[in-house]
């Protein structure tokens, strides 16, 4: 199932058709193409270089991807288990040189995750991103130190049959990608204009 | 001048050969151009589909490209100077439906910048994040209320010769870019395993 994006301007395959699905396929993901979406988040962009960014990655039926589903809300849970990996995006919330707060650690897990997100459209993938888990849980099942702070949780997996899913949660894989206008968003005076 | 990443498995080209350069052409962007860097962003995903994300956009000879210069420390305008498009990256920090704070604010910016230097590569530019800058400058010379936060600013443009920056600067340019490998961010069973 393909929702590409209806833009405006031409933009690059694997950011048009990414998108967030809730219906996955039992297939477990290849491991040349999970490290493929690790290695594309690996080479993000960060300030200093930091790369504050840890992934703990679970594969259905292993005991880390149980974990993971246990602290999502009971909502996302009905659909992600349909998913044949759970990776858990956890920020570092220090620099390493000199352990000052890092402003934009989670500014730049957002990059880490959205560059994993694009290179799983690049391999026939796709991921959805949730906020909605319990992250104090994910610390105490993980061992989450001091420091680091469990932001989202990604679904990956190819896409699979809507009717694997809740009724209500399947109506949602056909709506129509919507966006705001650009001239909501983007200003060239002042804020606003 | 290209810098690809030397990945360990096979990515996607425009995640490949992203890098942050310093010296820009003073050609300047076209106006087609600039519409899919921005449509790239609109496109990018968001929690509850927010958008939490403001851009104020700045073409070279322009007051608002002048006015987002003064806001960089030193060192980042004397490289900055030679890009013909700086953007300020601003966040939205409460929810629009319901006003409450938004936690993942800063890192869906995070990821519509992301997706906005993917789509960079693809359109045959760079863009370089730089978050030394002076956010509260920033929110006065352009007016940004209360509730929305300055969070970084990105140059872009084509590469240029690096010549035309401070040598100290441009020595930076020919160095390899470099990440910690997978296993000091990647786990499995717990964090840091």
């Amino acid at each position: 199932m393909q929702k590409p994006a209806k833009t405006k301007a031409p933009i690059n395959h694997i950011i048009a058709h990414r998108w967030s699905p809730r219906a996955f396929s039992n297939k477990a993901i290849e491991e040349d193409k999970i490290n493929a979406l690790l290695e594309a988040a690996r080479w993000s962009s960060s300030a200093f270089n930091e790369q504050p960014w840890r992934f703990i990655i679970g594969k259905k039926e292993e005991e880390t991807w149980k974990k993971i589903l246990t602290t999502l809300v009971e909502w996302n849970q009905q659909w992600a288990k349909t998913a044949p990996l759970l990776v858990l995006n956890i920020a570092k919330l220090n620099f390493t040189h000199n352990n000052k707060p890092n402003d934009v650690a989670e500014y730049d897990l957002g990059q880490a995750v959205a560059t994993m997100a694009l290179e799983a459209v690049h391999q026939g993938l796709f991921g959805h991103q949730m906020t909605g888990f319990d992250g104090k849980k994910a610390a105490e099942l993980f061992n989450i130190p001091e420091g680091y702070k469990a932001v989202s949780v990604t679904a990956f997996g190819y896409y699979g049959n809507p009717d694997d899913i809740p009724a209500d949660i399947a109506k949602q894989e056909i709506n129509e990608r919507s966006r705001n206008e650009l001239k909501e968003m983007v200003f060239s005076t002042t804020f606003g204009k």
